[in-house]
Order: structure tokens, then C-alpha cells, then sequence
């Protein structure tokens, strides 16, 4: 007998999407009739549509059935509340416990600005992620991050706040080459997009969002201060992790930590040089520093 | 109803601390009669000793019955060959999917070389490692990249290779300090220390090593063409990952790379400089730069 | 007959020491009777004790006279107000025409702060000296700045400022190390070490200082701005180059920029690595970043 | 009275323009009766034609006589062969002792490869250039590192090697610009150009070379080994400077130092990052590192 993840839908409502993409076998036990339907939904539509799916109804009682089909077959269907539900994805894919994705991998233009690879895995390590962490990527550009770190949180979440309607529809585009069902993108500019909206833990409806364990900040269109000051009020545990890649951003910074005495602030500026072939040699491709900032509460 | 991490034993051993640490409910199906004991003794001896151990026997049956108890108790038991065993971790601890482990967290001193912080982890990121992946750290140090390797793989194996006996002690200090099984040092020098020791995928025995999928070579003390022969050898998929801080060490990739053409060969030089607060100043504190090469098939 | 550098005293004083250092003849038109005695003494004075020097007095009238001595023979004497005088130096050094003096040439302790070679070089570059430039060294350490100023500008004067005692003494001991006169050593922290004293074009009294036409400043003591704003005060056209070492420093400089717009910023990170020979290995030796700010007006 | 530069001719040949260009009054002891019309002609092609020339013929003799002139006037004429010449130079340059003139002020164009600013000037301070210092430049491409070297060495003589013959035409209108008559541009490769030309201390014919005392290597089209062997050869205790930018470059100077016991390898890595404004932010520049390593005799 193989390995088998075993999930309860009880209570919470959780994208099943990543977990289904990981793992060979898992087993969910439902809660309500239309839960499997949903669930296949989202597996055709982020293209796992060779799962196989096995509904078990009543188990253990005389009456008990099953019924398997794929994601197109039971999306139609409704199950008895108490069903237990078991997904077979052949296709699973290993998780890489590891950032630092080609940056070749992800869809991209010139105008839109994306978070080195070597940059990325830095900031990315520093918000210190677990499979459930509420990660937000302020300023998110191709969607690099929020790609990378909703990989990393299966039964996590990411909002990806972004002003550029280009840059918006390039991480929805990011996010269907890499199946990933748990980002959730917020067009605006942070903080002010987040005016009128209530922060809850478990954020289900368009004007709720879910309380930030992690914030990413990418860019901030000159609004450092406030978007902090966001999230710190929204969960004074927060961890924050800011890349500047300009002197006015570190002033800025240095600003704040006079300010904030209450939190530790750990700074490190990065600098990664590739080592190109050209023809027959090595020469050197200096990519520009950036200074990477932590802030945690002490 | 909690979610539950389901593993079977049957036809294969496998390293239970890694899964139990990280999960608050394992069920395990077992396979011998003293398995239970076996990973109730593990238990016990990382400091797992909380943990809640349920083995379930003859289940379904008239006879079936149920015997609790911490892993002191159940480590000298023996049960019928089909049992199921849960263990309840109410300490586990969610895994952090990041590498970047603070360097003072390691036990170190500073006659053992150990990778610092940003240089270890995009190492590791090179890597890509799996929940499953077979790691080599030669010269391994402090053990630190072995320790993030094995935290990132609880069902996978680091080999960690040390030839200083100081090294190869404080790597088990680690190790324990971290609850890590999934370790098992080399003393000595790579690749000679692997005279005589059979290759094959589900090692166990002292004088067999497991199949590497990573190599990760932090020092090879003049031996580097070695090592990368023995490795490509063993598995000619492998990925090796070589920290290089010497002009000397560059020159040698060099030539490895115009005789291995079948392999792709990816440079980077990485310089992290730390901005330390100094009083009401932050002053730079230079890294050494370090040029990490990642080896890997075409 | 070999090439002789003519100078003339008349209507002006001007620091022999380092022309006669750099030349092998130096023909110099007198003017008053103690000239060459003083020129004798400073000779005696900074080591160059063998130089011979030769004082023609009422040259084509019938009772010219000549009279030929060490500096220990001819500091004694009064001359001709007219006279002439010929120095012959059979050890003079070619001036090099290059900064970038070996660390290690300069007396220094560990405790003295002191401007690194590349950073030195490069900061010295920017100022653009002339033979001629007045330069002050604000912050001056071990002197280092100073000593390679001073040779740059031999017909030129360096004012070095430094507030710590220990560090005044060592800049008095390089510079007779390096035979150079035109150093004078203002103790004290700028600007408020300049108070109650007078700029003016030719500066030979204690209470009046020459007009800057470059400041170098290692080392600010917090009081930047004052700095700066004393420099363009005393001269408009002033070249200032910065040395920052710390974040803030850097923070301080952007405030000045924007007040400043009559002048522009030039700006550049400079990081040196050493490729040190260990054995038969080379390590880099990464020394920290220093950016260095050139200041001048439009 | 002015200082006054006194040069003999006698017995030697010198370049008279770059000592002009710097000096306000240069009085020349003339040899051959068209010394006077050499150094107009020179003038006037360097554009230095409002110089006013006077040459004073048996002087003290009781037929002394005195002409005076422009370039364009004395070019033409012939003087008795112990006459003297006065230049007079009212637009003299008071020379920068610095190396670091700014990239924009040299032609160039961007497929002729050129020294950056900062690099150039840390390579031409480990020269250790002196007035007098024979210079070459090999793989000179625009000339700018030609350039600041002649400037330096007003006394002494740059030879500048290229293959490219569009760069050699580029190092001429640099030379022009700047009024350097001590660069003469030898076009091929070095050091096959070289060949069958014989070095000697005063070279004046075509097929003869001055001694170097000085060599830089900007490019060395993979000849390196041979041009450092060339250079020993014409001068033992020459001074070479190598800027590399390529790893296969590093580990060529490697392999030269293991066979070259007997000379000093200084090896340093720089790297120059600008800090631009853009709007109102400072971003980063970076550029790639250069290694600069400076070869002396022990």
C-alpha cells in the first residue's frame, strides 16, 4: 500500500488543488454534497484532468457505494454529506522543497518588473514560510514570489496586490502554468486597495481577506510607511520582508527602525554575479545589489 | 477530525522521526513485529519522548484491541505483524519550507568551516532536493547544509562525509540538536573513503551506501575531479552543487566542464554583505564572495 | 647640460622641500638675505642633508661671488637679497605620478582609522589635484590622504584635521617619513576647529588658513553638513569628495543633494577584493564597500 | 620672474609638446639649427599655434640676435646650433595629478572596448608611471588608458598595440583631443608586431623600440603568456599590469605565476557600482568586476 495524505473537509474549506498536485493518493472526507464536484472543478480547470476520482457514500453501512470518474465526470455530481472522497493523480509532482525557480520558467515581458531568482530565494527563505502561511506580495510584478511561495504553502494562501492591469493578468497567466489554485490577486495599490475590506482568519468572501503571517514587499510606490504600519496592525506578528534596490528605499528603512522599536530589523545587501560562457570563455554578468530587510517582532 | 499523514512500511524501511516531527498524526501500517519498538526507541532517543503511540492489532476482527502508551513503554513490546500504529505529536512542528537557517542556531566553532547563511541556501536551492531525495555533503563541516538537507527531505537520507573528527562530532551535536535520524556520517575523505562500499537504492547496511540524487561538495581537498567521477558514476543523473572560494577551485571546474559535455554547467558568484547596526550607525560587513557551480545532465 | 627647474621667490613664499625632492637641480632667484638659510634648514630639517647647494651673489657685476655648502653649512648665512641659488640633489625621486601608495608604507596602528589603497586612489582621483592645490583632509587618521595630496600638490599645501591625539602624532611621523613639508596638521573637529580663522589666498600666519580648493572628508563626526556648508563658504568652487562607510552617511548625503542644486552629485560603490596567496591557494579577501560622493558645482 | 621650465637638447631627442602643453615658460637649449622649426611644426599640428616662440642666437656674443614668432612663422626657419628658444604659453594646462578622467571625454564608440573610468585609473596607479616612463598599451582599443598614461609621462612614451584598425584610428583622435604627441600606435598583435623590430633605451626609427618600462594588458587575445615572456625579455624589471575579465583569464595568470618564481603577482578583484539619479532615486549601477593583477620582479 502506497502513501496516502488524508484530509478532512469538516469545518474549513481548503484548496484542495495543491494538495491533489503533490500527491499520489489523497483521501478527503467531505462535508457537504456539492464538495467533490467543486473540487473537480478546479482540477480540469487548472488542467489535472487525468485524476482519477473515487466517491465512497455510506461507507461500512449496507447501502455503501462507490463511484469513480474523472474530474469532467464528477463535476456534474452530488454526493451524500458524509462521503469520503479518493483522488489518484498519477501525474503528481514531487514537491521541490527548494526556491529559486529558473527565471527563464516564468512568463515575463521587459516592462514588468520580477524579482531576481537568486534575490527571490533570499527573500523568500527570510519570510520563513510554513504550509499554511498567508503570504502577501505587495507590488508583485510577474508574480514571481507569490508563484514561488504559494508552492511552498499547499494549505497556505497568497495575495498578490498589483497596480498594472499588464502585470495583474501576467501572474494569472504565471499561476496557470504552475496549477496553482491558492493565489488570489488584489489590483490596486497597497494600502489603499485594502480600505473597506475586513481581515478575518479564514477569508472566504471578495471583501475579506485573510490575516497576513508574511508580507512580502517587492515595491511600494513610495507608501513604506503605511504599508507597514498595515500590517502590523493586522497581525503585530507579522514578518516583513522588503527589497530596495534604491538609496531613498533604505533611508526610508532606517527611518522606520527608528520608529519601530519593538521589532528587529536584519538587513543584508545581495549581490549575484553570473558566470556566462561566451564562446569558449566565462565573463562575468553583475546583476545590480539589492538589500534585502527582515522585520519580525522581537 | 484532524488531517493524518498515512504511511505503510510494508516492503520497504523507512526513517519515522522526520514524519513524526513534522506531523501531528501518523498512521502507520506495519509491517514486522518489532516495528512499533523500533520507532518507539527512535523516539526516545531524539527527545521525542511525548509523543502518544496507539497500535491498533487484528483490526475489524473480533479479537482487535488497542495498546497505549509513551515510546518508553512501547519500545520493548512486541505486536502481531499487521498492526496499524498512530502516533500523536502535540509538539510537532509545522516544517518551515525555507532554508536560511540562522548561523547561530548551529553549534560551531571556529576552526570548522561552515557555509554561512545566504550561501548555504541558494546551495540547497540549487540542489532542488525532494521530500525523498539522497543528499552527499562532502566536507561537510559543522553539518549545517547537511542539517537543512535533511530537514528538507524526512523521507529521503543525507550522507554526511568529514574526515576532521572534530567535524564529524559536532555534526551528531547538530544532528541531535535539530531531531534529526535521517543523517549518517562518513569519516573520511571522499571519494576514497567510499572504497569497498556497495551502491545500491534502499541502503541499510554499514557497508552499502543509498544511490545519491545530490551531491553537494563544500570542500574536496584537491580532489574535486574525483569526486564528480564517483558521483556520475553512481548516478549519471546527478546533481552536484560545488561552493568554490578559490581562484584554484574555479580553474578546475573549468576543466571538468570542457570534458563533461554532456553535463550543463551553471555559475554564480555570490557576495552577501551583512548591514550591522553599530550603535545608531549600520555599518557594511563584507562576505567573502563564493562562486557556486551547479552540474547537472543536458 | 641636464634639465633645471627655475624658480622664483620674488613677491611670493613657496615650499622648497618637496621641488628640491623631486629635482635634480633647482635654480631659485632669492629675495631675501635669509631665504637660502631657511630653505637650509627645512633641507637639514626633512633628511636631505646631502644635497649641495651653490648661491651665486651679484652674478656679471665684477664682485660676483659663489658659495657652495651642505644645508648644515649654508643655514647659517645671510646672502645678497638678489642672490641666486642652485640646489643639487643627487637622490632626488622621480615624482610618481600615481596614487595607490601600499598600505603597508604608512605607519598605522590598528586603532587609527585609515583609508584603504583602492578607496584611497579613487578618492584622491576625484578630487583632480593640481601641482598647486590647496586640500584639506577633514577626519585625516593616519594621514594616509594627506601623504599622497601632498606629493601630488608639491607647490600646493594639505590641511589635515583631525581631532584625536594619537592619530595627529602619526600623521606627523608619515609625513617626515615621506620628506614632505607641506602638510600642516590643524588639530580639532571641523568646522568648529576653524572658528576665528581667516581664509585668505596665501596663508603663512597660525591664525589664517588658505581657501580650499578641495576637501576630502574620511570622516565626519556627524557634522557633514556643517562641513560642507563651511567649504562653499570659503570657496564656491570647491571640489568635495566623501568617503561613507555606514547607511546613514549615506542618508545624510541625499538630504544635501536636495538642498544643494546648484551642485552636482557624483556617486559611486566601490568594493575592492583582495586575491590573497594562501599556500598554494588564492581566497578572496572582500574589503567593505565604501561609496564615494564627488561634490561640484554646476 | 615667473618658474621657468629649462630643457636641454643636447644630446638627446625629447618630445617638446607635452612640456609646453603643461608650462607657461619653457626655455629649450637647442642642438641642430631645425630643433626650433621641428618643435613649431609639432605645435601647430597639436593646435598649440598662439604659442609665442623666441629664439635668442649667440647670445652674450656681441652679434646676439632674438626672432620671435608663432609656430606657423619659425617653422620655416633655420638657427645657429647653440641657440636658445623661449615658448611662451599663455593657455598652458596646469596638469590634474590624477588618474579617473571621466569615460564621456574620449571618443569612442560602443564595439571598440574601452577601460572604465575607475578600473583604468587603480590599473595605471600599480604602474607606478614617472615623468620619464616608457608605457605600453596592449589591445589599446580607444586609447584612454594611452591616453592618461602619456599625460603622466610627459617626459616618456606610450606605445599603443591594436589590430583593429578602426580603434587605431580612434586612439589618433583621442590623441588629438587631448594635444599628446608622446603615442605612437603600433598596429597588429602582440607580440607577433613586434617582431623583427629591435628595442633600445632611445628609440627614434621605425623599426625600433623603446625599452619598456612599463606594460598593460587590456587584451591579450590569448597570447598573454607570450606578450608577459616578451616584456621580461625587453626588460627584466618591467612592471606589468593585466586587467581580466574573464575566469579562462584568471587561470591563465594562475598557470604564469606557478612558472614565473621570480616576480611578485599582486592580484585584485574591483568591482564599481554607481549610484544613479533617476527622477528623484538613486539606483544602482552595477559593473561588471575586473581582476587587475599588477607582475614585478621580487
Amino acid at each position: 500500500m502506497a502513501d496516502v495524505k488524508l484530509v478532512s473537509l469538516h469545518g474549513r474549506s481548503l484548496d484542495m488543488v495543491p494538495i491533489i498536485r503533490e500527491n499520489r493518493y489523497v483521501c478527503v472526507l467531505l462535508e457537504s454534497e456539492d464538495n467533490a464536484a467543486c473540487i473537480a472543478e478546479k482540477l480540469q480547470q487548472f488542467g489535472l484532468s487525468r485524476v482519477v476520482i473515487t466517491v465512497g457514500e455510506r461507507l461500512s453501512f449496507e447501502d455503501e457505494s462507490f463511484t469513480t470518474g474523472s474530474p469532467k465526470e464528477i463535476r456534474k455530481q452530488r454526493f451524500d454529506r458524509q462521503a469520503i472522497a479518493l483522488f489518484r493523480n498519477d501525474e503528481y509532482r514531487i514537491p521541490t522543497r527548494a526556491y529559486g525557480i529558473s527565471d527563464e520558467r516564468f512568463q515575463q515581458n521587459g516592462s514588468i518588473s520580477m524579482t531576481r531568482r537568486d534575490v527571490r530565494a533570499l527573500s523568500l527563505c527570510r519570510l520563513a514560510l510554513h504550509e499554511n502561511s498567508v503570504v502577501y506580495d505587495i507590488g508583485a510584478g510577474t508574480g514571481s514570489v507569490s508563484i514561488e511561495a504559494a508552492l511552498a504553502c499547499p494549505e497556505g494562501m497568497v495575495i498578490s496586490v498589483e497596480s498594472d492591469e499588464d502585470a495583474a493578468v501576467m501572474i494569472e497567466q504565471n499561476r496557470f502554468d504552475f496549477q496553482i489554485d491558492n493565489i488570489r490577486v488584489v489590483r490596486g495599490n497597497a494600502p489603499e486597495c485594502f480600505k473597506g475590506m475586513t481581515i478575518c482568519d479564514h477569508a472566504a468572501e471578495e471583501k475579506v481577506l485573510p490575516r497576513p503571517d508574511c508580507v512580502f514587499i517587492g515595491g511600494s510606490k513610495g507608501k513604506l510607511a503605511e504599508i507597514v504600519d498595515w500590517a502590523i496592525e493586522a497581525n503585530p506578528k507579522v514578518v516583513i520582508v522588503i527589497n530596495t534596490v534604491t538609496l531613498e528605499g533604505i533611508s526610508e528603512i532606517l527611518a522606520l527602525e527608528k520608529k519601530m522599536t519593538d521589532y528587529q530589523f536584519e538587513m543584508v545587501e545581495i549581490q549575484a554575479t553570473g558566470l556566462e560562457r561566451r564562446g569558449s570563455y566565462h565573463m562575468h554578468q553583475a546583476e545590480n545589489p539589492v538589500t534585502i530587510t527582515r522585520i519580525s517582532r522581537r
